[in-house]
């Protein structure tokens, strides 16, 4: 079988500072909650919670800055499903990049920045991608 | 280590009819494609891609009717990834339909339902878990 170059890391799920209910239903569901991680680069702290063994994790960003990314995107969509998070081989991130955007695949940063649990990301805009918001991100190899 | 009750069987997507960006990113990233299968109560083909060995799958949700649930939700909200599945223990949906609905979760059917795959489904309403459209499933165990 064909290896994917990529393995789906995490789901990242827009929530509004004090609503709780995801976090109720996944302790009723007996889903095992992770670290959590204050990410000021996009305004939130970050909950994961793993419901199938090592990955996907679901990752809650809990909006901590009104002016930030991920409370916009609640303004203009509502709370909900944010994005989609392909983790990729060390030092495989920039090739694929290049790759996709030769196929017409356009990215949100320039560069790929650094996110939480200290990786280098980047997102393939949605436009390009059926609508949906996906991250790709490698852990980072250099300082 | 707690056992979870539900794995995160797949993530859906609602995706407009003829509009193929994912399933060339899913080739380009080499993510394993699976079966496809219509689904004329929520007015969709639906494709499954795998990224991360068994489960959990991405469905693509291709909308044929324009008057079925996932081509509204399109209409209201974009296209873009529309719910995600937790599978249950065969047997055990009634019962943690029961415990959630005791703990305020609202469902969308009063009663579930036959989906893709066979499946007896029931979706927690997004008004109660932080604006996502969370779909319960188990195997059907009887005729």
């Amino acid at each position: 079988m064909q290896q994917p170059e990529v393995t789906l890391n995490h789901i990242g799920i827009a929530t509004e500072a004090g609503n709780h209910q995801l976090e109720k239903l996944f302790k009723s569901l007996g889903i095992t909650r992770g670290i959590s991680e204050s990410v000021p680069e996009q305004g939130v702290n970050v909950h994961f919670f793993s419901p199938v063994g090592e990955v996907p994790h679901l990752e809650l960003l809990e909006v901590q800055d009104p002016e930030g990314t991920v409370s916009k995107f609640i303004q203009k969509r509502g709370a909900g499903i944010h994005h989609l998070s392909f983790q990729v081989g060390a030092g495989k991130l920039d090739s694929i990049i290049e790759k996709l955007k030769s196929e017409g695949f356009k990215f949100t940063y320039a560069e790929p920045k650094l996110g939480a649990q200290n990786m280098r990301i980047n997102f393939i805009h949605p436009a390009t991608a059926g609508g949906v918001l996906i991250e790709l991100m490698e852990i980072q190899t250099k300082e």
